[in-house]
């Protein structure tokens, strides 16, 4: 295993510096934004904030950068923009964290996506030419991908984590170039319906996985997370569970998180930024969204992460969306006396940078964070104290109410179901029994259907009494949840008069 | 909802002062122990503690006592034991806060626990008399159990917490004198095999509940928990996944216990004191054994927790431990700036108090626990600087590595199994297919049988992909924790080196 910060080859660029550490000057770099080669990509700059973004001398100039034939001929913005720069001292107060954290849905999954193994060895090499100091993965889902991938870059990324969980499993992977010192994972106690095998969710295990890394003094935790997929957005059937995710990404945060400086949170939510799930984890946790305070922002418009320009989106689900969706973040908070700001946030934009084909269905979306010690502590977490968080928290406990109502109907009509299936086996081992003690010998009895109907009742007694334990547990964790939702609204409210 | 602190009518007594805090001198205070009238206790005293425990005037002293004429004539050592005296300034340095804990495995499970109803009236009409601080409830699968409690508690436990999750339950739930800020619940990846109906644990959604209390001041997070039982202590099945949990727990601790100045666990562990998994807890956490901490002990010999005196005990379980077993414990440790302290344990002794039948066929246990500042932070968290804690991981990580073997057989079974039911299903087509093209028609084509055997294929096809699936999961959890226990290793090994 080779220490961070040392020189290795097969990695296009290192950071030096002892911990691997950059440190900076407190104003961020910039560099000038040239268009992609790839072609399609929208840029657009923040207004506002580019005045204040000046290249300070040297910056933003890569020291040596190999791989770049694979490319292009010339550096591009993607390559002034992720590479790394040289340690500098800081220009004024205590010195800058720069880190750069690629995410990404990879869309791995064997057998069924599309070019796969082409495209795991496309993002295992880009990462591995642009040394970013994080990398967050979702839909990982063969371990071997993941195997290949870890041989690959093991040189730029020393440390790494797969999250085993499911039957299929997480799909969640970090790769890094800071040790990992511990890691966590939780399973959501709800991901969609067995029976839905089409959508398959349920057997994924989807979870939230949390490592813990300390750079430079200061406590990461860093979370990466894949929600349950939204596939009919007008009649949402998961958007229950979807919520009871988000409640439940959002507590396990707040209660691993408090020893953290630095919180991160990577990963395909699945929920539009205005979606009530977005406001209750941003509510409730206080994280900030990337894209919407970078200082400077490159890729798809609006930050979208599923585009019609990716050649392997569904089209059709995108009608709606001429523009996209964005469902892939980057998420962030300060919790103690250090202050977290987005220099720079891109993503691609429909197809991987210097070839033809996307990374996956999904953009990929890099930011580049600058953290920086503060004089005193930045005070109590944020989120708690948005007045606006009780509206919030109201509107997703009345979503897992509507869900908790359609789980109980649900959990009755499969109880009814099975008791139904079970009188039925009763009535036709009564009508075996009559014609065994001689009664209505008179007539043939009709074996083969007799057989065919038993079965057929035992079938539908075992599916429904699987599918009525199923709402039965459904129903516990709405309920619970809805429980917590009801106790926070109580503090909340309460609040104000203590104050 | 009536605050803490404040006189209420049907509750023996509540501790005067504002936030309903007990502040003692510096040493722990005790009363002369006499015989429980119920008979048949076992009493002790730890070797040393005795003589340092000298009763300050006026302790011990209930100021009133009601609902005692339940219990017998005159206050026994139980009631000057388990009363909550006044609160004073502390004699020397820092107040302390004095906690009484009770802790019970309550066998409330509905048409089969013996005498149910009673024995959770019982327990409610106990609690309601003794007025403990906290009380964590483990079994109460019952969700209408735990609603009569809360009623017949609501005025000496205004706060509590029911967790829910599984099929069944957690069967955890918290009241408390103080109020819960917050919760979280951690249900277990791993809970035994839901083909083992007999046994039940995987309908239960086994978890581990986190409450957070901030009792004058100082920040308590409170973990209840149930792990599997062990069924078979010679050839016990269930040890990988009982292990899997202790690591989770212990993990879920870690995680969750940052900003925590107390923790605090209570649960039937389902573990011997001496067992792999209650050293890897206890090691991997710093938590304290408060039997084996306390002061002064009263109670069944060796703590133990399951006894033949108890007549809702099975005998023959406990043959081979003529004293019974310990399972049930009460835990802790100060994270931050506070050292605890457990200055009496007691369990119940094979029946309630004053009455002829246990509150369950587990024993209560009750801890007095005395938390205190200190002038200055106590340190690194406890444990894992323990030389013996790489060991004790070893240990368990060859157990689960054993547990996985065995799992991988399985899903190899499981899924041969599947393959051949599914090849004898494609025969039968294939039979099928070639009497209806009129091939062999000059037999007769035994409908029923043929019936009968795809039926029985279908069948087998899919329970054997079921377990397949399950078995697959369970890989996949067993070699996750594997894996978390060789970085823990790794870690511990290298630590010496960068001291």
């Amino acid at each position: 295993m080779i220490p961070p910060g040392q020189a290795e080859p097969g990695c296009s660029h290192r950071h030096p510096g002892a911990p691997g550490l950059l440190f900076l000057a407190s104003k961020p770099e910039t560099g000038t934004i040239a268009r992609d080669q790839a072609g399609g990509k929208r840029s657009w700059r923040r207004a506002g904030a580019a005045p204040e973004l000046l290249p300070p001398p040297g910056f933003g100039v890569p020291k040596r950068i190999r791989g770049l034939p694979e490319w292009g001929g010339a550096p591009s913005a993607w390559h002034c923009l992720l590479t790394p720069t040289e340690p500098q001292q800081a220009m004024e107060g205590e010195p800058t964290l720069r880190l750069r954290i690629f995410n990404l849905n990879c869309w791995a999954i064997r057998y069924l996506s599309k070019r796969r193994q082409q495209r795991v060895r496309l993002i295992g090499d880009t990462l591995r030419q642009e040394a970013f100091d994080l990398v967050l993965l979702q839909e990982v889902w063969s371990e071997q991908d993941y195997s290949e991938l870890k041989v690959k870059l093991a040189g730029c990324y020393p440390f790494s984590h797969y999250f085993r969980s499911g039957v299929i499993g997480s799909g969640l992977c970090v790769f890094s170039r800071f040790p990992i010192l511990d890691m966590l994972l939780y399973q959501y106690s709800l991901n969609g319906y067995p029976y839905m095998l089409q959508h398959g969710d349920w057997f994924c295990g989807k979870s939230v996985g949390l490592v813990v890394m300390k750079i430079s003094g200061i406590i990461f935790n860093v979370y990466v997370t894949h929600l349950h997929a939204e596939y009919c957005r007008d009649k949402d059937a998961y958007l229950p569970h979807r919520l009871v995710q988000a409640w439940e990404l959002a507590q396990f945060i707040r209660h691993t998180s408090k020893a953290a400086d630095v919180v991160l949170l990577g990963g395909d939510l699945n929920m539009h930024p205005e979606d009530v799930g977005i406001r209750l984890l941003r509510g409730w946790t206080g994280l900030q969204d990337a894209f919407a305070e970078a200082m400077h922002f490159e890729g798809c418009k609006n930050g979208c992460t599923l585009v019609p320009d990716n050649c392997f989106t569904d089209k059709s689900e995108l009608l709606p969306f001429p523009l996209g969706i964005r469902i892939d973040y980057i998420l962030y908070k300060a919790i103690s006396s250090f202050t977290v700001k987005c220099e720079e946030l891109k993503t691609t934009t429909g197809r991987a940078p210097g070839v033809d084909i996307p990374f996956s269905d999904h953009e990929a979306v890099m930011a580049t964070l600058h953290i920086q010690r503060q004089g005193q502590p930045a005070g109590a977490t944020l989120g708690t104290a948005d007045p606006a968080l009780a509206d919030v928290v109201t509107e997703a406990r009345a979503e897992v109410g509507a869900g908790l109502q359609a789980a109980r109907r649900q959990r009755y009509s499969s109880g009814r179901m099975a008791v139904l299936a079970l009188l039925l086996l009763l009535l036709q081992a009564a009508a075996a029994l009559a014609t065994l003690a001689g009664l209505g010998a008179e007539q043939p009895f009709p074996k083969l259907s007799f057989c065919l109907l038993a079965f057929l009742a035992l079938g539908v007694l075992v599916l429904a009494t699987g599918l009525h334990l199923f709402h039965t547990m459904e129903v516990k964790m709405l309920h619970g949840t809805e429980d917590q939702m009801w106790m926070v609204l109580r503090a909340l409210q309460e609040r104000p008069s203590e104050g």
